[in-house]
């Protein structure tokens, strides 16, 4: 063992908030989770945020600091959560300081796909790299950018919005008004709706429980043919968006992680020979196509890494 | 007057080969322009060169570095040229070690719309931001990232191509392969080939001539519905793009130049209008949108002024 420090990692979701502690990479312990619906307050939220912090404190020496992961836009400079959808009176709250206030521990507040980039920048599949897009698919589908060594956030903290950019410009209006977003096309309700729609259209009715990408993946596995063409589709529309990311920002490694990415090469095969079809030379033969190394602690380890280094304890690859 | 140095800018098109003389953002001298086409050989062509080269430091001591914008693919940090698809026999050619060699300058070789996003950033729009991002409009469309204050060049120098990201997944094959390219949609081309469709299919004979951009922009300002129509279809197909570049990097600017942009608030007014219906507020709020400042002497601006930079001496705003 060494003196590299301990670091709390917290992957707050909209519906429980998970606490573990973390050492280079590996989640020692967890905490119970915390049910966000419990509290009426943010205020009651943190408070029972800090003893879950507090109790695994209690067992760990060596915490040197505290990092967030939240499902919305955060300002990362000062720690403030904007606002959170799913969780009653999240808005403007200064997380970071509120922490550390009542802990005495530095802490970090990130968006938490941004934090699953930085777990597998710094810790997992993308280690030692310098240019890196990491896409996590589940019932949203986020992002996370490295660029030139570094996190790139944007002026606003909006960077790495891999699922809203657009692959069609007159595609239907998702959620924040932008059309033919990525997320709205594979993101798990999509495919399920579109199986379902799909099963229809073919005189077959099957669910949407039937139709959950898990479902779908063993229905594709067992030749079905409507399966597997939709798994197609999907990776038809991942390649585009992959390969948008290849000219902007020409990238050694795509890193893709979350739910969906748990089909396996029924999103990587389709996925990969769209985008190959596409992608002249200079990117094709030196892009990097990987699974991501984390499944559901990713969020706690790139919250704890980013933690770590903001508090003066660079994570050495 | 201060001690700043000066640097050679050269932007090496497709058919001339353009050389300046800048002093902290103004070109103050010019070499007549070289005809790629007099050149069999790239050797003799950088020997025509270096002797332009030589012709202005004749005039100019303080000359301390060389800057070239290249139409292609480039190794900046080799300072080798890939390919020019345009110029006989440019494969492989390390442009920027035969520079020095022949003039003892240090010198950098890099892409020219990375020449123009530099000048920009340095010297015009885009000075003193830190996350930029920038579209020249023209028979191409090329482009420049800046985040975090850098350029963005990703694993192999071929980042920032804005204008080959796809705004349909399954829009036609372009050059590179890359299905639905902007380029291949609001290139100075497309936009004359769509127009004289367009008058064709309302019963109207137009020539390309007629439906240049220039001519669309005179016919647009006339009220001409079809011409109006042209121009808010390019706006929208921009504003997809920029939009993908907001959710990608959320910068603080987007700064266009080009031929295209010359159409003013033909091209501005539509994209904007695109652009905002579909950007949420935290974007939408804080987002510059800004004409560039450097016309045809972009290329050399930002060659020099990354010149200087390499040769250790800052461009300060």
């Amino acid at each position: 063992m060494s003196d590299t420090p301990l670091a709390i990692g917290i992957d707050f979701g909209g519906t429980s908030v998970k606490t573990g502690v973390v050492f280079r990479g590996n989640v020692i312990d967890h905490a119970p989770p915390i049910s966000t619906q419990d509290f009426d307050e943010p205020e009651d939220l943190i408070d029972a945020m800090v003893r879950v912090i507090e109790d695994l404190r209690s067992r760990h020496s060596h915490i040197a600091a505290i990092g967030v992961g939240m499902p919305g836009f955060v300002d990362f400079d000062r720690g403030v959560v904007y606002n959170l959808t799913n969780v009653r009176g999240w808005v403007e709250i200064p997380l970071k300081a509120k922490l550390e206030e009542k802990t005495g521990l530095p802490a970090v507040v990130e968006n938490d796909a941004n934090c699953m980039a930085y777990a597998e920048w710094k810790r997992g599949a993308g280690r030692g790299l310098k240019h890196l897009v990491c896409l996590t698919l589940g019932t949203g589908v986020g992002g996370g950018i490295i660029a030139n060594g570094q996190m790139v956030r944007g002026a606003r903290h909006g960077a790495g919005e891999v699922g809203q950019t657009s692959i069609d410009y007159r595609g239907r209006r998702g959620a924040y008004g932008n059309l033919g977003a990525l997320e709205d096309y594979v993101g798990n309700n999509e495919i399920t709706n579109t199986a379902v729609e799909a099963y229809h259209a073919a005189g077959t009715h099957k669910s949407a429980e039937d139709c959950t990408p898990a479902g779908l993946a063993s229905a594709a596995h067992a030749g079905d043919p409507i399966a597997l063409q939709i798994w197609d589709d999907v990776g038809e529309k991942l390649a585009c968006t992959i390969m948008n990311c290849c000219w902007l920002l020409n990238p050694e490694a795509i890193i893709i992680g979350g739910g969906v990415a748990r089909a396996g090469d029924l999103v990587f095969g389709p996925m990969t020979s769209h985008l190959y079809a596409q992608l002249s030379a200079p990117f094709k033969d030196h892009l990097m196509i990987l699974p991501a190394r984390f499944g559901n602690e990713a969020g706690m380890i790139g919250a704890a890494a980013l933690a770590l280094e903001q508090a003066g304890f660079p994570v050495e690859p």
